[in-house]
């Protein structure tokens, strides 16, 4: 079951390089699992943004709300939902 | 190259229930043909919406405008593009 | 799995009150049917407006979609879905 | 009499986690007791965002704002309420 | 109890100066009678604007939107409503 | 001559509890004031917010701004002003 | 008393040339009593836009909204006021 | 004297396809006739829109007024105008 | 060449009001000279906001922003500003 | 291919003079580099803002994002691209 997110990543003005450079790290680390498990099914930077669209791949909507708020960035990114359905006009 | 499209129809009232069939129709058709040339990379219907959010893999700009604006739908097509680049968490 | 709907209704202003009235009746039957088998878990009014928010609980996006693209009046509503989680303070 | 109403939750950047989580124990104990007084009807989690959607069932508008004024992290909380009515539709 | 509406009409573009005419009779007499009985307790026009905002005292959500949907122009208004609760610095 | 105006209230994460305690206490007794001389005809609050809609009826333009921006907590303030007309409907 | 006013026109696809050049004689000819009585100090066209902001030195909230509906054109125009007071800094 | 303007262009459903080519080509010859004079310094299709962003080169407010108020398809493009300014980074 | 402005002042929370009384009356100088010079043609007080409309009457677009920049108050205003082109019901 | 950006500035209220004069020096000398090497077309100022419009000519969304994210100025800067593609009026 898909849903396509968008997320848009604000740090607060007074946080260290250090710690944003931390969390990034484990940002990528606990993305690229996701990856690798087939859940995430896809993440494009936002041309000129620090903001992605993301694809997820889940069994249901409380799966996909447990590994939003588990990325390490998700107290500092605002997150939009769209949940979506199979188009008839699909190859796949 | 990578852009997201979210596209919104919206038709007008006194299109005829024939006339719709038509595009929809011819739509399904050129979107197809697209999609198997691999320039359209993806499309899901927004749940509850008659939208959808596509994903396009083109050369340019321009041969992106050309697409969407040959959508035998286009003319009661919104369309909202963003251009993506590669997200340095993606493991493709 | 839950999501809550809003969904706003406007008909043009050239559709008589005979075809109204046959829709709202068609809508009607459409909507109790899909509360009883328990799909439909609770529909309100918007107090002042022509608008209701609507809770549904189904299987999936896509049965959540066939759903309300079947509502016989979905040609006149505008529909935002938001997919719902457990809430930890949730007692149920 | 029903009413929806959505939350959105801020922290300001210097709170620290264990007032966080004082706050959030409170915030439990709270919300749950006014669930099993039958007038807080129902909570869910915004899928993606530290927010809900809430549904009291309360006597009149002093006693909904008595409630939502009340809760421990009010001062942190947007809140945006809608008041409900039957829907002609329903089965209940 | 008290609620706030914001109301703004607009007229279909082919709407008669007659019907026009009919309807706005129509609603000052629904008006002035719920204002008489004391359940309409102010109105008042926005200055610049085919719109008023309106104070309404009644006893339940149920009770405003009957009164609000029985409006003779009630399918040409757009209305939004605002629960009221006691303010503490109010003398009344 | 009457202006309608909606004030949201937003205080710095900061203030101390004591300072707003005062600015509150001294908030009261200047919205009684003039509510007691006339020129405030009312005040409610808005359900869930730290918000309110005031009815003023004042002289000019420059007597409500004399008045609005004379509140202990104006700096602390969002407002909205919306000039109000007799309505025709209106009974008084 | 002064009032700033901005003024959107759209006029109905299907209103005649005809119909549209007498309207704007009309206005043309309102427009300029009330400039010449003093009343409506001032009005300047939005570049691109068929807009004006216009600035209207009346007694009373009534006088505005009685020379606003009375424009010719009102029924086709979004008007949005905006009562203005004495600028601490101004000169005049 | 630069200004941006973003101009997006609506047809009425009933414009006829006869007319809309005639107010093509009139806007095409219009338009290159003042890219020619240099007064029109650039235009640039927004990708999957009926819009563009357009630089003008002009000495006035009037005349840039004048200017788009002449497009053969003003009455049918909302337009913004933003006024620029020389950038101190700008090389030229 | 006219053109209006709005603009909104934000001070920082701490910012002492020893510093805002200095950069009021800095403001006040600044503006009144412009005023004297007659390229600043009004300003007028939004009522219940830390705002005005301002017009200005200038030679270009690069004089408006170099006026504008040079507001002591600038790095706390929000500024919006409308070109305007001479209307053909002005008077004036 | 061109690329429209628009892009808004703004600075933590704590960041020293100094600091923001060592951005914009360095923010000139990346700016006014890639203004000679023909990638960054054109860069105006937003009269009366923090903000320019900037046009880009690159080979692809990555190396546009690979520019704008590698401004000095990048995390104060809210940047919002629009792909732009030839327009048939274009004398270009």
């Amino acid at each position: 079951m898909l849903y396509l997110a968008r997320m848009d990543v604000t740090f607060p003005a007074d946080l260290s390089a250090e710690r944003i450079a931390e969390l990034q790290a484990a940002e990528k680390e606990y993305s690229q699992a996701l990856q690798h498990d087939g859940r995430f099914a896809g993440i494009w930077r936002v041309v000129g943004e620090y903001a992605n669209y993301s694809l997820f791949d889940v069994a249901s909507n409380d799966e996909l709300h447990q590994i939003l708020s588990g990325f390490p960035m998700y107290a500092y990114m605002k997150v939009k939902v769209t949940p979506l359905a199979k188009h008839p006009n699909s190859i796949r």
